[in-house]
């Protein structure tokens, strides 16, 4: 049968690492998941308890295309919150993760041909999802000296019309400061480049406090989820605030393209967002492990390293190393028994000498994994 | 902000409807909900009882792309039960719902300008979700005398690179039987245009089975759910079979547009698979509210219908009474106090002059609908 030139998108290479370690256990080694993007906890009780009532007393159908009225006005407290942003509930919109915002902001935003810069190292999945949807990303290979965040000086010379990015960022943890946000949001409003903020880290922060995009301007995408901070990855709900003139937009997109978010996971979320205590529990447990990381790795001798600000990702330079990441993954994994992440998934330029490290699971597990690659890295020599 | 042409899609004229019920109802008035297309009954108690299990065991983080190995075996036997057909599990992919599978359906098979035939009256979100991923909807005005279903003549003159059917189909009710099915598969397949077989209604039939077109060949795209048969609409879980040669491509772009389709979803819906006892008690109800709804329609003077072999709708002709099957819609809520849906989201061409009514309810609610429905129509004269 047919099949279309834009479905053929590249695999993330990160799962391949993960079917390698899969089959490592089958066959009865032992592991440490320091691939993984994803926390080791399940939903807080809180959340899973609100569900379980809810599935005794409410038939849970479709909910309205845009999200429970409930979790839309709640969503818009957390912004007064976390940062003092007094938000219109009416722009916040529930999607099926935050995967489901991108498709439905790209689509929103562009037209087949259009063209949208993202940082290189990024997440792999917003160029996937612009080229599935005719839209061309253009990568921006970030510097060191900026922290691996796109800066004006990088959009000079090029013809966009929308611009991503993500603070803290996936795979370098490194955060946008309110400046250095804004100065990104002046160029793109001068330009009518629209600008789409990916939040999803927002609440797993270190040394200080993400800036959202709403503290600077109502003129942006901002997406967000409850996977991490909430610890509700496979639940797949997320949200994105839009600014008031596109909410009728994204609601009928979002009526043919998704119908609605999981009605289950939406109750659950709703409880998710009173349970700060648990959640708090979770993001200690990251910033032990974060400790650790940046001592034991530099120790190991991935020493060229920045600390990251937010999220729970240790983004290495192995050039000095290696010239094929994802050879070196496959040797960590068959030699430590350690799964990392080859950075050709995050930048298929430069990524060729970067791994990504993990370290979302338990500290038990981060000490574990670091003694291994100290072991590991002292073999090799 | 800037705005895309492709995001501009029509809104589902339904949901007029479902908010000014809303409104009526908030102003005091009872309503009885002949619009919606969904059950009223919950996930079964099976499904809802698996999952409070499950949460209290499991982390219920990310699935893998294509869905948990079990349901994707328990769906491959499915097909054994229902149709006799032996189904590689490696071919089944669980989805965000049937719409998720759209979405990945479409985006796989079709480049930006190619043209899918759908027939005319269908499910709104087909020429919708293909707008807006660049392709070209091309409607097929289905016959009466082929009970609003398209037949191969109906292709001869029309350049397409796919086609999608429905069987049982919205909003008529009607199906393809085996001939009818075979003989749109072999047109299609002599003229390399890829054949989309939506079955999300199978198991909800009244005379006989419904036929899968994987009775008939292995190169098609079949999309189902768990929202009809199963009742599970607000869960978001569906599947989806294609040519093996397709399963690579469709596990990349599933990776990257959705991750996963909800895990505590997936846990539900293979839980719901074993509740045959329960499913076939809801079954009843709409057999019941059927013989009501045949009779007690064509009592109150809306007789230019035809009986539906499956599904829980009943699409009338009403073009003797009305000319504006939106402003009768509004009629019928206002003066008879009973929700339906104009044709026009299912027939931009010819839907002014007709209406579908759900019977997807309980027959309580379908007998005082028709006694209403009898008495507006009374009145009118």
């Amino acid at each position: 049968m047919r099949n279309s030139r834009r479905g053929q998108v590249d695999p993330f290479i990160v799962m391949d690492v993960m079917e390698a370690a899969r089959r490592a256990e089958e066959a009865g080694r032992h592991v440490i998941h320091m691939e993984v993007g994803q926390p080791g906890t399940p939903a807080p009780q809180g959340a899973r308890t609100a569900l379980a009532r809810a599935m005794k007393d409410e038939p849970l159908g479709y909910s309205v295309a845009l999200g429970l009225p409930a979790l839309r006005q709640r969503i818009a407290r957390l912004y007064g919150d976390w940062y003092d942003v007094d938000l219109d509930p009416g722009r916040v919109i529930v999607t099926a993760g935050s995967s489901g915002a991108f498709v439905l902001a790209f689509t929103a935003l562009f037209d087949a041909g259009d063209r949208v810069g993202i940082g290189e190292p990024g997440y792999p999945s917003y160029r996937q999802i612009l080229r599935a949807l005719n839209v061309e990303p253009v990568g921006i290979a970030a510097r060191d000296e900026n922290r691996l965040q796109p800066v004006p000086g990088d959009l000079e010379n090029l013809d966009l019309q929308g611009l991503m990015v993500a603070s803290p960022a996936n795979p370098s943890g490194t955060m946008l400061d309110k400046p250095a946000l804004s100065s990104l949001i002046e160029t793109c409003a001068a330009r009518d480049i629209a600008f789409i903020s990916d939040e999803i880290y927002h609440g797993i922060e270190y040394e200080s406090k993400a800036v959202t995009a709403l503290e600077i301007t109502d003129d942006a995408y901002v997406i967000n989820s409850f996977s991490k901070y909430f610890s509700m990855t496979g639940w797949r709900v997320g949200w994105m605030v839009v600014p008031e003139a596109h909410v009728r937009l994204i609601e009928r997109l979002a009526q043919n393209l998704f119908i609605c978010a999981s009605h289950a996971g939406q109750v659950a979320a709703l409880a998710a967002m009173e349970c700060d205590e648990e959640l708090q529990g979770n993001l200690a447990v990251y910033k032990a492990n974060r400790t650790l990381m940046l001592e034991g790795l530099s120790d190991a001798g991935f020493d060229r390293i920045a600390p990251p600000d937010g999220a729970f990702y240790v983004y290495a330079d192995v050039s000095h190393l290696t010239d094929d990441s994802r050879a070196f993954a496959a040797e960590i994994l068959e030699k430590a028994g350690v799964a990392v992440t080859p950075g050709l998934d995050f930048d298929p330029h430069r990524g060729h000498g970067t791994i990504r490290f993990s370290y979302a699971r338990s500290t038990g597990d981060i000490r574990e994994g670091l003694a291994r690659l100290k072991r590991f890295m002292q073999a090799r020599g």
